[in-house]
């Protein structure tokens, strides 16, 4: 029998990256409730309207979608044509709204679902096909509309359905990547991948998703230290895709007790995207909530090196709204990121 | 700016893989009508019952599922703990039996969405990661349940609702791949990979799906031939996974009129996984018919050496529901994997 290397494992769920494949340009479009929030000008394009003056919700996260897929294109003075993949997913059902996209790139396409952990699910494919030598530019998008999510999980908005103080408010709007050969002044480098193994705490209650993923986002970042031998110091941030206040605090509570304090340079996205008085009980939520504030707020931060070594930690609920009907519990699953420049 | 090399890009579309990973196990488990049909003595085991002694429909896929990953980790004599990912997707919303299944492996996972083309989807990007050095074993899994489907998709089973001519019949059943080194004995190693493109031919009728999906069938085809430099007769045989009788014949046309005629050496698993009398219309659709046809019919053929190089094409239909309702058409895709032992 032949035998074969394993080069990159490290650990049981981590491989390590030679840095040589980067966020080269990202884009980002957000809806009007997160254009009025705190992170408002860093978006590359609010819309005012929540239909983007299309016909239908899925139709507007569609539209949000495409333009931050040729926003970063754009960016990175690139056409589609240069790119060998598109890599997307959204929440959902069928990922119409990536596949929709993909059709108009007309690009050789990998529809993944990881639910709110999309970005970094398809980050790290990318990253480890272009490491692997299966690529040079691919391009990563993702999107999540409140109404076309909370119809599809939960109800339609205009029920006007009462929301319990732990419940979260699916972001609107749409994030891309550019990744490419790593390079200076070419953005952020992918130097570990930590994919996530699916964590199921037992619980049903799906407007509370923070909770559900916070079990799964500290297995991985868990994972993430032993298996590279690292410490929350060897980051200055980091940063969960979309646990709100109340999962936030459960990681950290999660973290402490396997004996990593993690307090002092953990953020979450679902927290900074809007301000108190904009009701969104325990903050953001959906695949557009790390997009968002990550691409549009912390990646420039990275490009003035103002953060130099940022773990990214997208977290998803896994669950359908069949499963919940059906009273089974909800599984969750966080992918991890290290980014360095 | 550092200059970077894609080793393996042949073409636009096309990987050329270093054959040294290999199909090393697979599995597959049907469901009642599909053990009455032309292919039943192949599989490893036919469930007598659409339930499964199970309380739903989806319980049943769930149970088909896990059991095709454990016989396909059993028949490698390797475990759970071997593998270094999970790759898997379904029809389901969310592709909730694909999660539940992660949950059970407790294994890195990674989830895709590619409806009927999951299995080569889940088999491109595994043979990427082995080959890019990320992993060693890699399980693919993928299912998919009449009754789940149908009543997903169209209507409830126990309608009785009446199925025009052209209309395929969702195969129930599940098949799982150990993907691993390859070697002597170790089954077909995966030499070239397509990854296809979003292929809409502008229909809009959802029981029509062989006629929808049989253009980027052809597209993907004609793509990997170009992007090679091949033939059809490079291969024994060319399996398309459930265009069923009629996309059968259109992706033949579209093929002959760009020049390349496969019939002669041109299968599709969605003919061949049931008796006329069984009365399916068009034929099986669905992720599990490619897996249960492949995996149970022709992979013992290419161990045996009967046939030697084969390229399977897996197709989908990446519509939703909701997308149908609102009156948009639909996506198709597929990805082809030249197979050689």
């Amino acid at each position: 029998m032949q035998t074969y290397t394993v080069h990159r494992k490290a650990g049981r769920q981590s491989v390590l990256l030679e840095k040589n494949v980067a966020l080269i340009s990202v884009a980002t479009v957000a809806g009007p409730k997160e254009g009025a929030g705190p992170l408002s000008q860093f978006f590359d394009r609010c819309c005012t309207d929540i239909f983007c003056q299309e016909e239908s919700f899925e139709k507007a996260e569609l539209q949000m979608l495409e333009e931050a897929c040729y926003l970063a294109l754009g960016k990175a003075g690139l056409s589609p044509e240069d790119m060998d993949y598109y890599i997307g997913g959204d929440l959902l059902n069928q990922i119409i709204t990536s596949n929709f996209c993909a059709r108009s790139l007309a690009l050789p396409y990998l529809g993944i679902f990881g639910a709110c952990s999309t970005l970094s699910q398809g980050l790290a494919l990318g990253a480890m096909l272009i490491q692997g030598g299966f690529a040079r530019y691919i391009l990563v998008g993702t999107s999540s509309h409140n109404c076309t999510a909370e119809r599809q999980y939960r109800y339609p908005t205009e029920y006007g359905f009462q929301r319990p103080a732990y419940a979260q408010w699916t972001v609107t709007g749409a994030g891309a990547v550019v990744l490419g050969p790593a390079g200076e002044g070419r953005g952020p480098a992918i130097e570990a991948i930590t994919v996530g193994k699916v964590v199921d705490a037992g619980l049903k209650d799906p407007l509370a998703l923070g909770t559900a993923m916070a079990p799964a986002a500290a297995d991985t970042i868990y994972h993430h230290f032993q298996d590279l031998k690292r410490q929350p110091n060897d980051y200055q941030l980091i940063l969960s895709g979309d646990l709100g206040g109340v999962g936030k605090k459960l990681n950290e509570d999660l973290l402490a007790a396997k004996g990593f304090d993690i307090a002092p340079l953990y953020g979450d996205c679902g927290v900074l995207m809007y301000y108190p008085h904009q009701k969104v009980n325990s903050g953001g939520s959906g695949c557009a909530c790390i997009a968002l504030a990550f691409l549009g707020y912390f990646y420039p931060k990275m490009l003035t090196q103002e953060l130099r070594k940022v773990l990214l930690v997208a977290t998803g609920a896994l669950h359908s709204p069949t499963s919940y009907m059906q009273q089974e519990s909800i599984p969750a699953i966080a992918h991890a990121l290290a980014l360095e420049i």
